[in-house]
């Protein structure tokens, strides 16, 4: 039997496990925390990403390696990858941890970015800012997910307070400054590539976030032939410069036709957690499928979804699971402030009756804010379409 | 959080642990072997289903007990029941393990069944073969099951060879002789009853058998619409008459326009599988939330959809893979000559796009003969729609 060590035992580490079992996959996860989520789906093994002696431990015990989690330190990945064959490269993972080196390669490749400008001191900072204007964003450049390790400057005066927040880590993480990007809509393409380089993705997903953190994705997104076509394009030339292996994630903004790419994600994606009910195959297999060399399945959509984020706690199962077409995931954490607990995908034929299940949950849930963009967009499409 | 305990540790326990952690629950399962199948998915607690001491600590340990195996000692479920909910309850556990008793509800409840006699001696087996005609099958009342404790009389020699073969079971099994149907398919009712007595069935199933064991199943079924009204109400009323909670099979012969009632399967069933991908909530989803007492799922097909039962080893899964709408479930059991060690269902939106994919699955597998019948039959449907 084939196993497959994963780095990281969070609720995508969970998914992977759910979805590999069918497959006849075993799985051991290396975690910190005696209690990470994964662990109530497969065997989990305890140590850190960067103590070479666990890292050893898991690369005896597993045929191949895979990560739930970004900031993996590369040079522990690389480590494993001495032992055993890991997915995705510990290259492209280093280089995805790393917002300067990503928006680096994107203009390279030619697809359009937000501007930006590498910080080193605090007299780059105020060249940066006169350059790209503001408001603008300091974001540090390893390290940062959901909205953390970010300040925005709206005015002058922020200058002081981001460097306050972020200047003492120019040197431990580095610091990027970044345009802000009035975009009207943020998509996310998320592909898959396979071990003999072929790539196949779902369709565009449209995503909504609160407080910098994914609240809502609603897919197939509403978008013509020619957004499409570049958005997948991005996604593959980015694939295969880094000879990438499994799913990725690339998050885009549009602005009238055009899409800005604004980051890799190197593992499969929040943005992607509809694709469980809503494609032929989710993401989560086809992760599988493609660090194993199998043949990738289809990609195709069954009808329209829309994926809600559960955070803090989650809500009322029994309420929710009266609304038809709501397919529930409990990652069987413990209740904290803004963590991510769970996710409901609420599946329909038609945007229509997805917009009245929307609804139907929202009621049943009292989250009627959080569905109510969602169910605004369904009507627009519809009405255009 | 929640454990539901399961009685039996093979492939459906497996799946059940497979689609209960998304709704957030904890397993534990209650099997006699250390690599019981679902030991790879949720703990697994070795002891047999019948020793007080196994059933106390299970008890002690889960919030509700449910059964991934019919032949559960009835007594063991009443001893369970003393301590924690159990679903179904085990009255209907105990009916349902009996050939017998099980035709005679059928009958009480006007529902056809084929002819049947009760064999308590030699001479009541050949007073019942003369009153039945031939050919007719011997069987054992109670744990007989894939087409085991079975003997069929074609001719007045083979009565004393079954009698020979099952003779010495009439008083610790019991044994029913039944009457051959000459039968022109075999359909399969699989429906959920939840706490509240909510009803609700799949579509129905066509299955074919080789050698007593499950084949193929093929969902929805051709049938009119008195077909599908009689099938639904006779597993409606037996639900009703046992106070049924959870997911069963009613096994239905079909003659013409005449449904025979062949037997009742108190558990998620083989027939059901095809409802993981090829419906809005599955078998496995829908047992657990009658179980625990939540709203049931949506049981409406998503296209069309073939299971195919792996009997022995598994097949090529790179092989199976590359055809598109092969969803592959691997039991993680090591191979054995007729054991059931995984099964594939092919799905797809509509008929001939299915039989395309069988037909091109077979071939992928060498498995044509396995696919022909249901190519077959995919094509008549086809024509005659």
């Amino acid at each position: 039997m084939t196993t497959v060590g994963i780095l990281g035992g969070g609720q995508l580490a969970r998914m992977l496990a759910l979805a590999g079992h069918p497959l006849g996959l075993d799985f051991l996860v290396l975690d910190g925390a005696a209690d990470a989520c994964a662990g109530q789906c497969a065997p989990l093994l305890l140590g850190d990403y960067d103590d070479p002696a666990a890292l050893a431990d898991l690369a005896a015990r597993v045929d191949v390696a895979t990560f739930d989690f970004e900031n993996v330190p590369a040079d522990g990945a690389r480590r494993l990858a001495a032992d055993v064959p890991v997915f995705p490269n510990p290259d492209a993972l280093a280089l995805s941890q790393d917002r300067l080196a990503e928006k680096t390669l994107f203009r390279e490749l030619g697809i359009p970015v937000p501007d930006f400008a590498d910080i080193v001191t605090r007299a780059d900072l105020d060249a940066a800012v006169a350059r790209l204007g503001m408001p603008c964003i300091l974001k540090t450049r390893r390290l940062g997910y959901d909205g953390k390790g970010q300040f925005r400057i709206r005015e002058t005066a922020d200058i002081d307070a981001a460097w306050d927040a972020l200047g003492a880590q120019a040197q431990a993480t580095g610091l990027i400054l970044e345009g802000f990007v009035a975009f009207e809509r943020e998509l996310s393409v998320v592909a898959v590539r396979g071990r003999d380089g072929t790539f196949r993705s779902w369709p565009l997903t449209e995503n909504r976030h609160v407080d910098g953190v994914l609240s809502t994705s609603l897919a197939p997104a509403a978008a013509d032939a020619d957004t499409v076509h570049t958005a997948t394009a991005h996604a593959r030339a980015i694939a295969e410069r880094l000879d990438y292996v499994g799913v990725f994630a690339l998050e885009l903004f549009c602005r009238g036709d055009t899409l800005l790419a604004n980051e890799l994600a190197p593992r499969v994606h929040n943005s992607g957690h509809w694709t469980i009910e809503g494609a032929e195959t989710s993401q989560f297999e086809n992760h599988l499928r493609a660090v194993l060399g199998l043949p990738l399945g289809d990609t195709a959509p069954r009808g329209v979804s829309c994926m809600l984020n559960w955070l803090g706690a989650m809500p009322d199962a029994t309420a929710a699971l009266a609304v038809p077409g709501v397919h529930w995931h409990d990652y069987g954490k413990q209740p904290r402030e803004g963590r991510k607990v769970g996710h409901a995908t609420v599946r329909a034929d038609d945007a229509q009756t997805l917009a009245q299940r929307l609804t139907e949950l929202g009621e049943a849930l009292g989250r009627q804010s959080q569905v109510a963009p969602v169910v605004a967009r369904l009507g627009a499409s519809t009405t255009a379409g």
